[in-house]
């Protein structure tokens, strides 16, 4: 981890490492293509190439979703069970009641959110299951009232997906589970096969060929969760911080891959040095310490002269995970206006987050804080408006569309009113 | 309007035309790219090329501004200031109060609602002064809390923005106003110019180049409002529908372009040859009456067995607007799950959410009712949140973090708790 003491320039320290799938589109817009024409035979095809797989059937059968629901440990399958439970509390709590608002005399708007008809969940394999992300995607979905969500896991190359993961897609109520992975399982959900279902909106973490090919389906029409990135964690110590604490947060951004972007900032040297020193003692123990110690070469700790400063950093850094492990934190949350997730003082590790407190852990990384939320039941609803006149709601609006209307040269539109008023009149 | 009773297959009926900008795109992606390298030079090239007119300052003066204001009629002055008052209204129900939930003992969970700080807004010039876009993009930017607010509208011949348009983006509180026009203007806000500003967000219509334009910067990270197409309406209409106000509620849907897409459903032959002849009788006064039997001829007139079965077609052509013209309407609302925008009975016609009835015209066409709501105050804002644990919390809730983590071979995920947890012990 290098460390910048009072840095004049923050531009490089600012920088993302560039993302790119440019180089990979004409590969995965062909694989896209053959789904879209060859359904099934061409999903069979991209399974037995990329997984090393032969299946005949891509559906998980309610056998193998029992016999996942026994593999799981008992102790797993509390700590799930506890885990959807509070994120169930948190997302139930971004549910909108409907109001009715009349905005004139007359005139009554009102929204209502709908759960997006069919969703589409993508669980990557790779070195862990994520059965936490089947949660973070899964629960949303069925508190707004998706009627199918399908969710596509690659297999692995005895045809199975990890029981944690079909134990976590049964509890939060996946309507259809399938062993399909990569590309194949996005263009499978975006165009539908005769087995996969076509769906209107695809979520979930994957590698670079994943992140392209949403970006390439988004283009025709779907919706994706958000843009992709590495990982990121800021943490804020001041003095009150602990620094074994703070070196444990750090190292657990580390170890997520060798991309992973981890940041350190303070007002104070001796804080930093006292993690660094943290870091050195915790790193050596660690299973995954070869990744972590990649990710930390890349990584930067940064001592800015106050906390004013220290302030605009993040909001121009605007990162996923913010850690604010300072005196003051709740004063300082209030001026944080770009970051995905904030997490407050020094008993409030990333982790709680990431799993089980209640927050959502897909957020936007990259600097997308600036313009993107992280998940909420939000991204699972569209929200229609409504709006009913009655005759004096009517009278009393009439003069302003017409006005506007004739202005803008439009004059039927203004003529769908006048001709109303005008029955009215004669009435 | 073609007239098609009792159809059996629906495929046709709920087809959109084809948008494809593909063919756009190298002409497009190359402004850009000069936007970005030449910054302000390549911005008064394309402003001469395309608008015809050489510009030293895109700015818009304050002395424009004012110019502006004593130039719009007071009827349409006040006619703006009502609309803008009802969208208010309306925009203003939509802000989130920050809830506080604690989702275990000692853990509690919020969200925050925070104005994306920078945000673009793009108002084409085209036949009209699209002054109401203005309002719909600039009042919910306001209420947001966005900090900065540039509008990008072409420039006339002379150099000039419409008065109206000047004067709704003054009374919304546009920091920023802009005389650059197409592609031109969409790179410099998505890019930044040493004359405007770079931006997080860009909202607005606009022609194929526009549209084109939009696609290709969302993929280099920033985000638009949403995915662009032609104007739509499904009037649904019974006999206790007005079929003279039905007709005008086609006809202003139609003289919006020859490619708006207008839909009249019923169950009742007689009702839609009654609208039928209305129509021929209004269209003849209308000043846009080619454009509109143009986009008439295209239109659809749908005779359909049932209720349920209406049902069913709206949801699955997922109209942009929906005008339910039927005596139950209320309860049919219930039941519709894809629309953007839905308007009941006989005295609330389309109009009313085009301007002024307090409800957003930026509505998702061409099916992305599926997947898409229309523009609202969430549109301008990014939804951060935070936690944070107490001693007692973190000890509530360790096992269940520990446990998963382990489970996801994330040790340092772990540690983060345990580290936290042992010196809780030792204590």
């Amino acid at each position: 981890m290098k460390t910048f003491i009072n840095p004049e320039e923050w531009t490089t320290l600012l920088q993302r490492s560039r993302l790119g799938t440019e180089d990979l589109e004409p590969v995965v817009q062909s694989i896209l293509k053959d789904i879209q024409q060859d359904g099934d035979v061409a999903v069979r095809r991209y399974t037995s190439k990329f997984d090393r797989v032969q299946l005949d059937d891509f559906s998980v059968s309610k056998a193998e979703i029992q016999a996942a629901i026994e593999a799981v440990s008992s102790p797993l399958k509390r700590a799930i069970q506890q885990a959807k439970n509070n994120i169930e509390v948190f997302h139930k709590s971004q549910k909108e009641a409907v109001q009715y608002v009349e905005t004139m005399d007359g005139i009554t708007c009102w929204r209502k959110s709908v759960g997006i008809d069919r969703v589409g969940l993508y669980i990557p394999a790779g070195t862990a299951p994520l059965f936490s992300t089947v949660l973070m995607l899964g629960i949303p979905a069925k508190l707004a009232g998706c009627r199918e969500i399908v969710l596509c896991s690659p297999p692995n190359q005895k045809g199975q997906i990890h029981p944690a993961i079909l134990y976590a897609a049964s509890l939060v109520g996946c309507t259809k589970i399938f062993k399909v992975g990569g590309v194949q399982a996005i263009g499978a959900m975006a165009y539908g096969t005769a087995c996969i279902p076509k769906v209107y909106k695809i979520f979930g973490p994957g590698n670079q060929y994943i992140t392209c090919a949403k970006q390439l389906i988004l283009k025709e029409g779907l919706a994706i969760d958000m843009p992709a990135g590495p990982s990121e964690l800021l943490v804020w110590a001041d003095e009150c911080a602990n620094p074994a604490f703070v070196a444990a947060d750090l190292l657990s951004q580390a170890e997520h891959g060798t991309d992973s972007q981890v940041i350190l900032v303070s007002s104070s040297s001796l804080v930093v040095e006292n993690v660094q020193a943290a870091i050195k003692q915790q790193i050596a123990r660690l299973p995954r310490k070869d990744m972590a110690q990649i990710a930390l070469n890349n990584s930067r700790a940064i001592v800015l002269k106050d906390e004013q400063t220290i302030v605009q950093f993040i909001n121009e850094y605007a990162p996923e995970h913010l850690i604010l492990n300072i005196k003051n934190a709740e004063k300082v949350a209030d001026q944080v206006i770009n970051a995905g997730s904030v997490f407050l003082g020094n008993f409030t590790p990333e982790s709680l987050g990431d799993y089980a407190s209640g927050t959502n852990h897909t957020l936007p990384t990259n600097g997308f804080a600036c313009n993107y939320s992280g998940l909420s039941l939000d991204s699972f609803v569209k929200k229609i408006t409504f709006q009913k006149a009655t005759k004096r709601g009517l009278k009393n609006i009439g003069w302003v569309v017409e006005t506007m209307a004739a202005a803008e040269a439009l004059e039927a539109h203004k003529n769908a009113i006048s001709i109303r008023l005008k029955s009215m009149n004669d009435e």
